[in-house]
């Protein structure tokens, strides 16, 4: 254990630093920016974190881009969760990542450099998971640490997964339990100790490489996927539908779950985004069979949370089983219906 | 002109921010890092920001990452440079830039939104010159306002400019004036206004991009290069110097300057880099024949500064022209010699 608590040297940890998305958007559309060339596949809009540049027929470019600030105490674990966040949206994307480049903001005054040792080899051996090369990085003397990486990495540019391609009778696989919203704000406010929430900090250190498991069969019956992070659930789940012209009907009891997250949610371990997604999907979600406490589960904001998979009906187990030997967690949470009044439904 | 004067909201702007190179290198030496892939051409190595990555026999992918805090007051021209000096890696390894994603730190609480407005307008102008696209990007709210890229870009592996390629009898080409260290010291230290320093900021603005005006003819007479930045012309040449296992002899009269260099220089206005470059390249630069004084243009630590290009002697001239309308202080500034004791000569 490092000595220095990291989440006690920041205001904001992990993803609640982060500008948020309607107020950025706002902004940027004061941004005159000239029409993307028609080789980006993915456009990263209005400061989105991945886009998609297409090489040849063959092949395509993502390339993300993602910090913040510790989310928990010891540097090494933040490095992994940090690394594992980053390499989360070529993977959402369906693509391989190949190299990484470090973004570091140190506190060279008031930290040990150890705390940089840590992060690093924290970052690189999950990027080594991942198969990808640690290149190199920009680092920068600031008062409050920050860590992630900007990857670059391949898909073939017929086989990009987004979230458009959702189809009436297909189901919805999540690969992670939710609640590291709740869980870090546990953490950060000292009701927990890192010892005890060890479920989640690997949760959100493990990459989320499906595609090694998948044969060529699973492969297509994929049809649309997306990582589900600082939007929760509801949000990221909206947002898909939407882009797909459906409903999607998620199961609340199917919903894995960290255990501590009801007890967390309970005690009050808030944190803005909780707020400011119900507010999101206000519209656009029917919960009304929820608790306000269960309606704050779908509203958790992760970090490197899991993949929402969804996939042909008749595949949905088998790729179940071929990810549980890595998604302890992994499992079938609805379906996908015609497009209703509301873009999700809970039941 | 923004009412706020960025330089004044933070306490070490552009490359004088950065954690010192030897310090790092320190640091990074107890991390265990994994063989990179031998896809990789060229490593990014501990924590450099440029790193090549083979895609196939006629295809490479570079990746660059870069962020400072602002150096001018201006928050567009902020932008501008902070992008120029991004897009400025990929150009110096003779790769054309494709896709660029922001780094962005922003204090909410403190400065003006139309700020961000600004600063994203310049960068996205100068992508845009670069013919590459603004995809998006990540942003936090923070202390102090910070921006740069992560660019990507592609270069064909056998026309990779490296540092390693200067052979005995070339000619060595800088492309902008020297100075911008103690230029834009003295602006932070209020001693100058922006409107007095345009030609430094103009020159900090502009792309690299030296490609596009050479024919097939005069590409293939670039031997090296590297671009001029936080290390001045000092550590880069010595740097190319060693990579190549050559001696450059630079002439002092013929160097590119900024008018007002010598005389910020003499009042002191002085960065940390001044002292540390001057260090880093004690015992591998001869410079007996300068005073103190000149010693210090070779060390001014450079934002978004030239490239240094090393060229067979008979194209040498061709290449001037070939700049001239673009790059309009592009000089020659020396030639390379077989090894000596020094890895840099001034006379």
């Amino acid at each position: 254990m490092s000595k220095i608590a990291l989440t006690q040297t920041v205001q904001k940890g992990g993803c609640a630093a982060k500008v948020a998305a309607s107020e950025l958007r706002k902004i940027l559309s004061q941004v005159k920016f000239p029409a993307p060339h028609r080789e980006l596949l993915v456009d990263g809009g209005l400061f989105d974190d991945a886009a998609i540049y297409k090489i040849n027929s063959e092949l395509a470019m993502v390339q993300t881009l993602d910090f913040f600030t510790p989310i928990v105490d010891t540097p090494k674990l933040f490095g992994r969760i940090a690394a594992a966040n980053s390499l989360s949206d070529v993977y959402a994307m369906g693509g391989r990542p190949k190299t990484a480049m470090g973004i570091l903001a140190f506190p060279l005054a008031t930290m040990p450099e150890s705390v940089i040792v840590d992060v690093m080899q924290g970052a690189s051996d999950v990027i080594s998971e991942a198969s990808a090369n640690f290149v190199g990085g920009h680092s920068i003397d600031d008062d409050t640490l920050k860590f992630g990486l900007s990857v670059t990495g391949f898909v073939h540019p017929d086989r990009i997964w987004t979230n458009a391609g959702a189809r009436v009778g297909d189901v919805l696989i999540l690969t992670k339990p939710l609640g590291t919203g709740a869980i870090t704000a546990a953490l950060k406010r000292q009701a927990v100790r890192e010892d005890d929430i060890q479920d989640a900090i690997l949760s959100m250190s493990q990459i989320n490489n499906a595609l090694d498991f998948f044969s060529d069969e699973l492969m297509g019956a994929i049809h649309a996927a997306t990582d589900i992070t600082g939007f929760g659930l509801s949000g990221h789940s909206m947002q898909l539908a939407k882009a797909s012209g459906v409903t999607l009907k998620i199961c609340f009891d199917s919903l894995p779950q960290f255990p501590q997250l009801i007890k967390f949610l309970e005690e009050g371990f808030l944190t803005k985004a909780h707020r400011s997604n119900a507010e999101y999907t206000e519209d656009q979600m029917d919960s009304s069979c929820l608790s306000p406490l269960q309606r704050l589960v779908l509203h958790d904001p992760q970090t490197s949370g899991g993949l929402l998979l969804v996939v042909e009906k008749h595949a949905a187990n088998k790729i179940v089983e071929a990810l549980q030997s890595q998604f302890v967690a992994v499992s079938i949470i609805g379906d996908v219906v015609a497009k209703r009044t509301h873009a999700v439904l809970i039941d």
